[in-house]
């Protein structure tokens, strides 16, 4: 490897650097990568993966007027090194740092941003429209992994690309893995290309081609390539029956497999495909964790990750469960009991915790890939037969079964156990995967029951009260990371829907502290009554059904109620209450914690609650302010 | 025709008749739906289209053991009739009678109610697997339209139907329509079956066939028609390019297309179908209105409709335009002066009026068939490159994008038009068509401005407002059918955003009527003046920024505020006010009248608004109960 090669600030730079030199930049970016991410944490694995795309793809086209529109983005780091961010990479995913994924705030030639997956393809198609409609004539491409093949959405875009373009270009960068290995038939289709015994010859015929073509300038490379392209790509009638069809039944040119960590092939590609009058879809074939051995061997703990080793790969450990493997080993012990227990989720058996269930009860337990629309309609048609469904999906990600949340499951009544993992503000991921809007999308739905736990023996008992439940869709938010501490009971119990927990009685201030807010809750009543103050304390537990007899007969005695949530104000658990008691003719002053009617930037909890307000600091002042007031 | 059928009452009265009889009764029930609907209305074409399968899915199954899973479910009147509800077709979509769509709740043949497309696949999926895990031998069978498969949903459940189940009927039912005629790759691919040479022999093979079997019993039948099934169905060898491979693909075996028409043959394909050990999907082929020439002639009108006269199908004409009609009048001539300007509809030219665009500019015009999710991240994309995209989409589907106004186009912040048609009641399509939740589902997001006119003059006021605003995503609610009639204006004026229009000062009641129910506020002021209080109106204008410097001046100066909105309460407008004058700290009391937190059932929105309290009367009472309070 050459250390000495000339800082990229630019894509210029990277264009101006000798073809040889790839390779050794490439190189530079994987070990800047392995290096810089163990100290901030970040998406690894992916970024590994598409070292050579990235190289190619600045190579050939020019960005901000070429457009690339990352799927999920979160590959998106080394584009961010070649696109001027070089000398900020080790500030990713920090506050006041560079996002963890695409913003179109943060760079020209961020075109579209990202967190959620399946988008690409159909932004990308609006683009391709919108320039043909104008008459342009930039480049639109599309970098889509495989596992974005298992969104609806990105079929939807498929059936629309052929009547609204000629020219698009998809990648289709093919690791086998989402976050977690991949489900379902499109995943097999992939692999049968792959595995076929053709992408073997062809890469010794690539192979030659490159030895005839290096070297020559780029105009003649893409008339040579474009000659031989059809003997370099697996063409159609030598792929096993035809197996390349799914993509021509959807009109778009299907090139590939091949392999995607050689840059001279690619960028010889992509001169080819971008001088062709029709969509094309290019298949390549990458590694995810490509050239560091811990995450080759373990590319579900590296897709996404906090601290790490370098030189092992090793991990901090905690002694203390996360919510999620709190949630993860409860359900999977309460259906050792329960036949009727069926754990469902969306390509994240890691992050859910739901590994667990399905290495002991693999026969229950259903990975649908990033599809929580179809993962939605699933369960209820599991419910329809009397099963019990855990649908475990990330409060963020929740929102794409939302209409199949009010149309399938609320209006029929299906109980369905709706388990919105990272509820609440998910810190370091920013505004695309902070789960702070559950409350204000589901608390409008009739017939929703909807929950947070305070710590994680309530949770337990939570869960057990869902899997007992069966009169309707039930739902429970949980914090992201670790809560509090508190070892759960050895056998649960049941709680009363809609009961809330009065932790102490009080005469000036009724505090009431949803979840993970409930310990500021505990702390602003100790600073409260420092200052003399009589404080209540409330855990009110139930987001909907409210506790509203207790809540009201507080709200009757105290001069100021005060609530505090992880999540949006606007529609929140706090405007629930207000809205309530004004119902019930109470008009006693509330002052409300939580986050403000803005999307909230990344960065950790601890600095982002004290930024926007959602501290014990801030309580106190608030409750004081409305005190003198009232 | 025979019209001495006897009465069918049961799917066991449709098995006790002799197989010659079942086209008399096919004509039987086509009459009746044709007669029927005509004083009713409803979706006449669907349900003429599938009378021979619905008889041929319950001569072969039995329900309620078996389970019919219909997508979207407006297709299941002929299975209502055939399923003990005959005698009350006619109350069809009437206050107190059958539903237009499926619901669990009228009947136990009804396994899945629906209203959405795009749901029925995934559903039965659910209830296959359900079944497998207890053992169990009952059928599920999915019957889809062609359009259902523009839909994302059943894409991602094709995606895992063969590694959940060996057991799962698909029914296409491929009649080129969804409600216009349908669009996109796979509407090209399934009509490349159709209409390959392969499909007229294979109807002379299938007569043969049907002559040699006709009248042996079931089981023989079966046994043959397994033999047989390989040269009835086009096999997969003599399809044009392997065309069916986009299902094997998926794992479903594919067999078909067969006339959906031809009673014996549909009976013996799925006899033949039901002994079969892997999921499977049959390809039928129906004409939506057969039987009655006029809705063959307009497919597009006759999808669902209101009265119609039975010898010529005309329908009554209104002088007035509905809302849909003065909204795509409207932007077409926008667009006209202004080539930034695109529309989007879903599947809905006819229903958004936006067939007008189609006419004039169909070069921006996009329908991208029933994909909601799509059509959000494809206006999105439009709208990085400068275009002006309205996204024409009914509130409650919009339900299905609610990720991507998220997502992509809140936290993008980028200028997306979402206007809602059918923003409030929908009357006599009931729960799964009601706009009830979107001030609900949108109130929370970050930066989305929001607002619903009072009349049509206005709305043209606010459309411009729209076509003028670049700064981010702006939503407009609007209600279905007519407005109060009123004329707009030649030009229209651009609107201050956030800016209510006060139209009554008052000093003891403040009546803040959002939309629709502004002309109920109107009334109850005049009620409530001839009681001789002074009172205050207002039009809101805003949802969302609210005009908080209006309404809390009049907050502070009135008895009690009352909010009027064609929207559940729960986060609705006027829980929105009260939030926002909680944090400003005025406590006047707020009465609020809108949709309670339950599921409105069908009915006229006359009917449906006195029952559940929103009318003049009610809006009186409140106020002046308040005051006795206040």
């Amino acid at each position: 490897m050459d250390t000495q090669l000339p800082a990229i600030n630019s894509p210029a730079d990277l264009k101006a650097l000798p073809l040889e030199k790839l390779p050794d930049l490439a190189e530079k970016i994987r070990q800047t990568l392995i290096n810089t991410l163990s100290q901030t944490g970040g998406h690894l694995g992916p970024n590994l993966g598409v070292v050579e795309l990235s190289i190619a793809l600045h190579r050939v086209f020019d960005t901000p007027k070429d457009r690339f529109v990352f799927d999920v983005a979160h590959q998106g780091y080394v584009h961010k090194m070649l696109t001027g961010r070089w000398d900020r990479i080790h500030t990713i995913r920090q506050h006041d740092g560079l996002n963890g994924f695409l913003l179109r705030t943060e760079s020209e030639h961020d075109c579209y941003g990202a967190g959620h997956a399946g988008t690409a393809l159909s932004a990308a198609l609006g683009m391709a429209t919108g320039r043909d409609l104008a008459g342009g004539d930039e480049h639109v491409v599309c970098v889509a992994g495989d596992a974005a093949f298992t969104c609806g959405p990105v079929f939807e875009a498929m059936n629309n690309v052929a009547a609204h373009t000629k020219r698009l270009i998809v990648v289709l960068n093919d690791n086998e893995w989402s976050i977690d290995r991949n489900v379902g038939a499109i995943a097999k289709y992939f692999n049968s290309i792959a595995t076929h015994p053709a992408y073997a010859n062809l890469h010794q015929k690539a192979g030659k081609l490159l030895e005839f073509v290096l070297g020559e300038d780029a105009r003649r490379i893409a008339k040579k390539v474009e000659d031989h392209a059809k003997n370099i790509l697996l063409p159609q009638s030598q792929t096993p029956s035809n197996r390349s069809s799914l993509f021509d039944e959807f009109g778009i040119r299907y090139y590939g497999p091949i392999d995607g960590h050689n840059i001279p092939l690619l960028i010889q590609t992509f001169e080819f495909l971008k001088t062709q009058d029709e969509p094309v879809i290019l298949h390549i074939i990458t590694e995810k964790g490509r050239g560091y051995t811990p995450a080759l061997n373990d590319p579900g703990k590296f897709h996404g990750l906090g601290k790490y080793t370098v030189e092992t790969g090793e991990t901090p450990t905690s002694d203390k469960p996360t919510y999620s493997q709190v949630f993860a080993r409860s359900v999977t012990d309460f259906a050792k009991a329960d036949e009727k227990i069926v754990a469902i989720t969306g390509a994240m058996p890691g992050g859910t915790g739901l590994s667990v269930f399905k290495k002991e009860i693999p026969e229950r337990y259903y990975d649908v890939g990033i599809a929580e629309e179809h993962a939605a309609l699933f369960a209820c048609g599991l419910a329809t037969r009397g099963l019990k469904p855990f649908l475990t999906i990330y409060s963020t990600f929740m929102q794409r079964a939302f209409d199949m949340i009010v149309h399938d499951m609320a209006i029929q009544n299906l109980p369905v156990r709706l388990c919105m993992d990272r509820g609440g503000l998910s810190g370091d991921d920013g505004p695309t995967h902070h789960g702070l809007f559950d409350i204000a999308y589901l608390r409008g739905i009739p017939g929703i029951v909807h929950m947070q736990p305070r710590n994680e023996d309530e949770f337990v008992d939570m869960l057990w009260t869902m899997a007992c439940y069966e009169s309707g869709p039930i739902a429970i938010r949980y914090p992201r990371g670790n809560g509090p501490g508190v070892t759960p009971k050895d056998k649960p119990v049941r709680l009363e829907i809609g009961k809330a927990e009065v932790i102490a009685d009080g005469s000036d201030v009724a505090l009431i502290g949803l979840g993970d807010m409930f310990p500021v809750a505990e702390a602003a009543k100790k600073e409260l009554e420092a200052k003399g103050l009589s404080v209540a304390l409330i855990n009110p537990r139930w987001i909907k059904p409210l506790d509203m007899d207790c809540i009201a007969s507080f709200a009757r005695k105290v001069k100021v109620v005060c609530t505090l949530e992880d999540h949006v104000l606007r529609n929140g658990f706090g405007a629930g209450v207000i809205e309530q008691l004004s119902d019930a003719g109470i008009h006693t002053p509330v002052v409300r914690i939580g986050w403000p009617d803005q999307f909230i930037e990344h960065g950790t909890p601890s600095v982002l609650r004290k930024k926007h307000g959602l501290s014990v600091e801030n309580t106190v002042a608030k409750v004081l302010n409305a005190l003198g007031q009232a």
